[in-house]
């Protein structure tokens, strides 16, 4: 129950999934006295959820490491309900840093190979929403992981935005196969040799994001996180540069007025709160971290998320194609030692003569 | 001469900047036939400028290492111009890599540590303009070669922007000291120990290069370059979808029509043409990539760009820093150096005993 607005927001936005989705349940964590007086004024919603009371919460700022130690937190509780099956999801609009950290430690990682979870997101684009991962958690990727991203991305695209075999694409600063560092271009050569089921597209660039050229775009966490920002940022600057211009005199004011119901049809298709609701991948269970400055509306949007891949054979899908994944990498590995005893056994032939 | 559309857009754009400046002199490098059919219909640039022809090209899609072993291109010979002191900058909209290429074998690089040029970028924000460098020269960076980047991001945008002592940011995924990579880390704390007399701000974030936080941003190639298309790609989209509002029917039409002088004033705003001119920093002599599908206005600014730093003290400056900073490297160099040497004498006084 965090967030910028707590419960107020949180609580309500259940509300608005719940008329949608009335068969959904709910557990609530947090301090009971102000959910419940939201609830209060939500009867449809309170004759579905329960709410499960503790006055310890994570706060914004607080230390992923000093959020793991404490107890009985709503973050920590809502995260062990998953764990323990009462829930199939649980949805944060808290400290991300502490919702990675407590999620990796309470529901584990779905293999040992995964280091830590990707955070994906569902970006805007000329054909309606691409998925972009890792925008996050990860400052450095190897090859390894970049591919593992593109899985998990998959397994999230289908489930949540219903394409079947969704593209995949590796974002790099130009086209060839010679562009861009190490761990991407490796990363290439072995989607390109083996797409492990996937449909490979090869690399995109920052214009493709919003082109919608693939469905899912795989980088790694620094790079994703400023292209995400960055477009945030030039989305909210043309915006008050727009909101500026139709203020700027009688005419365009009129002008404003009369294109209102167009505009807003437009900034409906880039506003964050429709794409509200990035999943927290490679965990043995749900757990998506909705922007803390989401309205009831947008918060509602992530539950949606974490419905969807509730709903869909999501996990299933990923521990399939990362086994598969990995069988691939013991088969290589195991051609590679098998060379290696090769060349050992001729240099210590040397030896003898 | 080059560009995606030859001599009919950077002639033109030569005749626009001479209109603003005429005292300039310009050479214009390519195929005589086609550039004196420009000439042709711009008497005051013809009398101001000298075609040195060829036939020799570097096409868009040639790759570096072949625009290299080529004699007597118009991009080879635009440089060498630079290099005997017969231009004072090198302007072109032709291929990146081979502009790049051809540059450091040509001028060679300001000094013996810097490997090879950063690509700078002026980026329309809230305040006007800010400098992010690097955007695509160097797909890694190491805490360094950050340093040499802010060093001559903040020595361009003086030049250009005319702010004289312009705060640089580190482009990071996060604001406090432990976020990010070891490379920005490693950066981050040498410019906080010793500013080398830059006005350093800190770790900025994507959402901070449209809000104009900081005057210079600073980025490795890969990252850099990944943002400003992502930037582009936004604008773009969204740029597409207001068309599409404004057509959406009769009463948003009339609003277009009647908002039309404030939207086009804000569209300048964030014209790509606007802040065409990215300086390729750290060579021995002024050159400067237009983007190759500038129109003759776009390539105008290019030229300026290339005026701006020709007509400033931005050489000696960046020289001057870029010194300061080795000599502050070769002072911890040898105090590690001393620190080996004793710790050498106690491991050799242990062999003796």
């Amino acid at each position: 129950m965090g967030g910028d607005h707590g419960p107020a927001v949180t609580v309500c936005g259940a509300a608005l999934l719940l008329d949608e989705h009335p068969a959904v349940f709910f557990q609530l964590h947090g301090d009971e006295v102000r959910i419940n007086a939201e609830l209060a004024k939500l009867p449809k919603l309170k004759a579905r959820s329960v709410v499960i009371h503790t006055d310890q919460c994570v706060a914004m700022d607080e230390k992923p490491a000093q959020a793991i130690r404490r107890r009985n937190t709503s973050l920590s509780n809502a995260i062990h309900a998953v764990k323990s099956g009462e829930a199939r999801a649980v949805i944060s609009a808290g400290n991300t840093g502490a919702l990675m950290a407590l999620s990796k430690m309470i529901l584990k990682m779905m293999t040992d190979d995964l280091e830590r979870p990707a955070i994906g997101c569902s970006w805007p684009n000329k054909t309606g929403f691409g998925t972009v991962l890792d925008v996050g958690a990860n400052v450095t990727s190897d090859a390894r992981q970049l591919i593992e991203f593109a899985l998990m991305g998959a397994a999230f695209h289908r489930a949540v935005h219903g394409v079947k075999k969704p593209s995949i694409g590796l974002l790099n600063v130009g086209s060839e196969d010679v562009k861009g560092h190490e761990e991407v271009r490796e990363a290439h050569k072995l989607l390109r040799e083996n797409t492990l089921g996937l449909n490979y597209y090869g690399f995109v660039e920052g214009t493709d994001l919003c082109a919608g050229t693939v469905d899912v775009t795989v980088t790694d966490g620094f790079t994703g996180n400023v292209a995400l920002k960055t477009a945030e940022g030039t989305a909210r600057f043309i915006k008050d540069l727009l909101k500026d211009a139709f203020k700027s005199g009688p005419m365009a004011m009129l002008g404003a007025v009369l294109a209102g119901s167009a505009l807003k049809a437009m900034a409906k298709r880039i506003d964050p709160g429709a794409s509200n609701g990035g999943p927290l991948l490679g965990l043995k269970g749900i757990v998506i971290k909705s922007h803390g400055g989401a309205d009831a509306r947008a918060f509602s949007n992530a539950i949606r998320v974490g419905l969807s891949l509730a709903a869909s054979g999501y996990e299933r899908d990923i521990v399939d194609s990362l086994a598969q994944f990995s069988q691939s990498l013991t088969v290589e590995a195991s051609l590679a030692a098998g060379l290696k005893e090769t060349s050992a056994a001729i240099a210590a032939g040397d030896k003898v003569n």
